[in-house]
């Protein structure tokens, strides 16, 4: 028989993301609704190590639905990747009476999360938070429409001045292993190449496509890169295509941090709402071990472990095909 | 045995949404990618009508990604609701050698799209485009996304002031029959109570809640109504309270034609691309009277009828029960 | 002689603004770096006569300079127009050691700023503080910036609309008594016209210029109306039209208090930086009831007085003429 | 006596800034106002040598006033530093009657056109169009209040993720001689620390104030450093800072060409349009060589040579002052 949970911890591990606050705003709510009480620990599980807690109600997660970041904090923590740090974390859950956990973040979060739950037999439900959306058992990940929604932004504004100079623009945004921001963004922004780390464009094909292009006469051309492209990023690319294609004006932008951050969108605020409330229907309900996701609109559970080890190749393929297609 | 398409028409029908460029910039370089012609029909059935056709290549739809509302415009046509109407259109397809149609726009696009096909035998694909989201057969809609970010935008910018003065807000938002975006844009925004067309809240009811929020500390309360719920719009809900709830300041926003506009955000732009590109390929196929949707994030056929027919509940139910959850 | 200064008193009151946490933050670390005390006093001169302070230190203001509205809070006080209200406020600031005034806001918070000051032999410095952009004596005032840039948005917004359906839009601002916003957003926004308060455009003269507009083959035409507009606000002017001007579809949308609100832009954060600074030197220097305003670029003393009864027309002149000429 | 003018050509040169195309506007409409013709040079002079020029009516410049970018292009034109260039550019203007000259550019647009204008006798009237601010005779030049508003978004998201995380971000903006961005945006933003061309800002300086802030428990900090700062940039600072202070995760963003682009803000298109009409007034009234430029809120004239010989520091001193004070 489950036994009855009383108080739930929430925290947010790894890279912030846009939608956390909303996420554990939907937590700390649903919880209280259902009649338990809802302890925030702060810089993720260093926080459950070094015993930062903090009682939440209804008003501490008033106002917070659209901020960006999170108002727990997140950090790295060497020592919980230890058996003892996690004994230490969850002596101190013990200790202040919590019986279930809510961890949001990506890979090493539910890693970390699914170890100490199977170790030493307390309920942890995960929410993919991450920007970059490559998480197994979810279309999409909290931050990662923000993040693409910031770069096409970003690509929009780049077009203005490359086709006022006739430029050519290399605009590197995050994903190491990850191409979904890039086909994503690149997608939604136009972009006349896209460079994913899951597809290798020499760059004997990408001056190919770039020569292509100024033959049709199009006088400005953006390239998008994932910083995890296996050509070695936006400056190299850039370097290599100077020596062969040298009649263009060639400008290098790292989007970096600002992906991360700003308000989220509507779509992140209601995914996020929706996963954090389902996360604490599902400990209700006696699941553990499990990662909440959104899959064609519908909220589904998926086993920490199939999430943990499913590295399938997830970008869409029409997606893939079409990019190359509506740039011509 | 299918004839092969030559020249294919694309139009844009019913009102403006964004996404609907992007949309056409798909159609229009798929269709030349496949080596097909494609046209632009302007103002949607009147430009059928009108003869107003205008060649398109891929310089054409350079840069409309980007863009708010429809380059080939849109309009009413009362002739195209009859038989003779659609006949004279049919003709002036012909001579212009259009064999094929791509139709974006929303329920009543579908039905003259569906008729105009059976009628004279002409293979056509719908594209749902509307900010309503209210069509069957698509998880979401053109113009959707962006809507509820427009929404979300104006709510935050409202609850500044609303919290600096300790008001009430009724702030109306679009949805004649769907309460779509009051839902989503309203849980996005934090919003104390949402009013639908789809959902019976008595006057009663929301004195009682705002009474709840206001015992509780809250200092400042948004309500968004969906201009098709029934107990009359947001000025009419506001002099209601008004006469039982008179400790409190309330303002009333019609937030309007504003939700139409905008540059479509990174979810409409790629969702607009993909149907786009999809529908041209299922003419290539041999589809005809289907409707290109989005389910789970893959493409999805549905038959035109099935569509028109299909009047169920969209809304998500546990986004329903959810949003009176996390406002506590 | 000049008394030291120990203890200064900030409140924000009227209408709030973006810019207003700006220039509380600046007020507040102004006068610590100056080695006074600050105490915010909240819901502006209600919470002088309700004793409502709160001791202000760095971190108080940390992370509030991109907030619209105002952590103080504002409020209307009617005790305070009287004399025995402004007595017992000025007992209250006694009794707290308060012994300088810097108070954020309109023409009627000066005239309470300056009556007090008066009165009491308090020193006092204003901050204009309103979107209206009404108050003699300086450039701009917090928040006219921001508000600007809002109304923009909205109609770059709806011209995508209009100008996909060949449409007629009359777009209510705010401004009851000043056209600063109607000017300044029509003029940036493109507007076909402009109707102001301090203007009287007939009806006959907006017809005339909207048949022009016609006739040069404008499909789409976006009218902008001051609230105060004598005409009678943009519903009655759409009605007034409507019935001279039948072919056109004619909407209205009334933007309301989402002009309040929204995080500022630069150029009011930094105008909102420099006048709470400016205002707490100002008092250090021994000047009382003044209000610091911004002239060409460079901050300047205004005596409160002549402020307040300086109601002359402040709308820039070539504005005027050139607004007209610019969309012929 | 002056000569009537009857054909005057625009272009845009140098980089392109945001409010070229509403400036633009402002030209045509003007000019055909007073009964001129108005030609557009493309691609700045490089168009005047090649002869690109385009005739403009009232439509050509439809919607165009919220683009970034500029519609006419610009270049860079080596030929035009040399008499012959200019000489055949001169002969080009003649040939196609044009006899008066807009330019819309920053310091190197008008050393061109002073020196053209001097030696065959066009009249020529410059408008201040470059993000950098850096022009002497206008307060604010094009697009300076539009890159600012994208550089405090920026570090508006990079603030979220810096706080969220307990991090150390340093943030490279435009300005290779001018600090105008870097002490606008950085006072906006509410950095710790702004690093600036014109201002010998040491690394022991800087170090010495992000120790102060760490002592006073400020968790995480912003650095702006203008690309033209002493110390050699952000990745350099950064590195330098790393070595003596190890405790803080640093990270580097640089903001580069997206602090071009975007549609201009309400400020910018109206100092554009203002700017415009002043331009085409001043030739009609007989004034060449001269900039228009904007001081305390009016049109004013500068003489081309004094604007360009005058390269004092244009720096706010109170800015500079007051930015110090306020991150306390």
């Amino acid at each position: 028989m489950v036994k009855a949970i009383k108080k739930i911890g929430v925290l947010t591990s790894g890279g912030d993301a846009p939608g956390m606050n909303a996420c554990i705003r939907a937590v700390v709510r649903t919880g209280i609704y259902l009649g338990k009480e809802v302890v925030g620990i702060k810089q993720g599980y260093q926080g459950m190590v070094d015993r930062k807690f903090v009682n939440m109600d209804s008003h501490s997660v008033c106002n917070i639905i659209q901020l960006g970041g999170t108002i727990l904090k997140t950090a790295r923590c060497d020592e919980f990747r230890t058996y003892e740090g996690r004994q230490k974390a969850y002596k101190n859950l013990k200790k202040e009476g919590i019986d279930a956990l809510v961890a949001i973040g990506g890979d090493g979060t539910f890693t970390g999360a699914e170890l100490l739950s199977r170790e030493f037999d307390i309920p942890v439900i995960c929410v993919p938070g991450t920007i970059d959306n490559d998480l197994y058992g979810s279309d999409f990940t909290l931050g990662y429409d923000t993040a693409n929604n910031t770069v096409i932004e970003a690509i929009d504004k780049i077009r203005d001045t490359a086709a006022s100079h006739d430029r050519l623009f290399f605009i590197e945004v995050m994903g190491r292993d990850s191409g979904c921001i890039a086909l994503w963004a690149g997608t939604a922004g136009g972009a006349e190449a896209i460079l994913l780390p899951e597809k290798d464009t020499g760059i004997e094909d990408l001056i190919q496509k770039l020569e292509k292009g100024a033959d049709s006469n199009k006088s400005s051309s953006i390239v998008i890169i994932a910083e995890g492209d296996k050509n070695g990023g936006a400056y190299h690319v850039a370097k290599l295509v100077k020596e062969k294609f040298q009649f263009y004006d060639i400008k290098v932008t790292i989007l970096g941090h600002l992906q991360r951050g700003g308000s989220p969108t509507s779509f992140d605020r209601v995914l996020a709402s929706r996963l954090g409330y389902a996360a604490v229907k599902a400990l209700e309900a006696g699941e553990t071990r499990k990662m909440v996701g959104i899959r064609g609109n519908r909220v589904k559970l998926t086993d920490l472990v199939e999430s943990i080890n499913n590295n399938s190749f997830k970008l869409e393929e029409d997606l893939m095909e079409m990019s190359t297609i509506l740039t011509i």
